[in-house]
């Protein structure tokens, strides 16, 4: 049961809180993240491997701002860019938590519906786990 | 991340093989224990508690077996006897791998509906984890 073999590859989807302010992780993803850590990875985070996928909703996200007014394809991508940057923001926290526990991982972004989207992701990677947030349900599911 | 906190608790549904002969862990189960083994246990045998279940259903064990007439009410108590013992030897397959590997465990036998008494059991101990055999679907579910 040497750890010769290679890191296992935890597949996890991320999502922002819907509080509205600076960009943070849900509390289900974040309450995921550290079930994870302490139930799974627990000592030996050289055992694993994250990967984390944000997807970003393209008819939701931005459009219930409604201190913004879009008048040119300008405000558009703007507003693309500007979605862009808090998709970058939560993956860094992650990113950095990991990096601070000395577990590898890799982050991205991807637009769609996240259940279609995190399917195809999955039989895309092939992660040895797909980990999400719960919301009442189990947060696993391979 | 130190592991100061208590083992990750590990629910585990183990069943017989379909095939006859000597009573041995059918291939699902078996598979999803390696896996775990080699996915989430890795190098850390001490942060794992294993809990193995066996369901027996009453109608279905040794009543296929038509090599056998059951005309007396001792009969039944030598079937019942017989299938205690089948249930014994394959938890004993999955207790002596886990006393081999350093993993804690401990298994025991329940009757009735497999997905009944596996829910209730998990209601009742409360394990971190439930890890069941595939069988063309995920392994995973909490």
């Amino acid at each position: 049961m040497a750890d010769s073999t290679a890191p296992t590859r935890v597949m996890m989807a991320v999502n922002e809180s819907s509080l509205k302010g600076y960009p943070h992780p849900s509390i289900s993803c974040r309450t995921a993240f550290d079930w994870t850590l302490s139930k799974l990875v627990r000592s030996n985070p050289g055992g694993f491997h994250f990967l984390f996928i944000h997807v970003q909703v393209p008819d939701e996200d931005g459009f219930d701002d409604m201190d913004s007014i879009y008048a040119s394809p300008e405000d558009f991508h703007q507003m693309k860019r500007r979605d862009k940057i808090r998709g970058l923001h939560l993956l860094e926290y992650f990113v950095n938590q990991c990096h601070q526990l000395g577990i590898k991982c890799e982050a991205w972004i991807r637009h769609g519906d996240p259940k279609e989207v995190i399917c195809s992701e999955v039989k895309r990677v092939q992660p040895d786990l797909l980990v999400v947030g719960s919301r009442g349900l189990g947060p696993f599911q391979r």
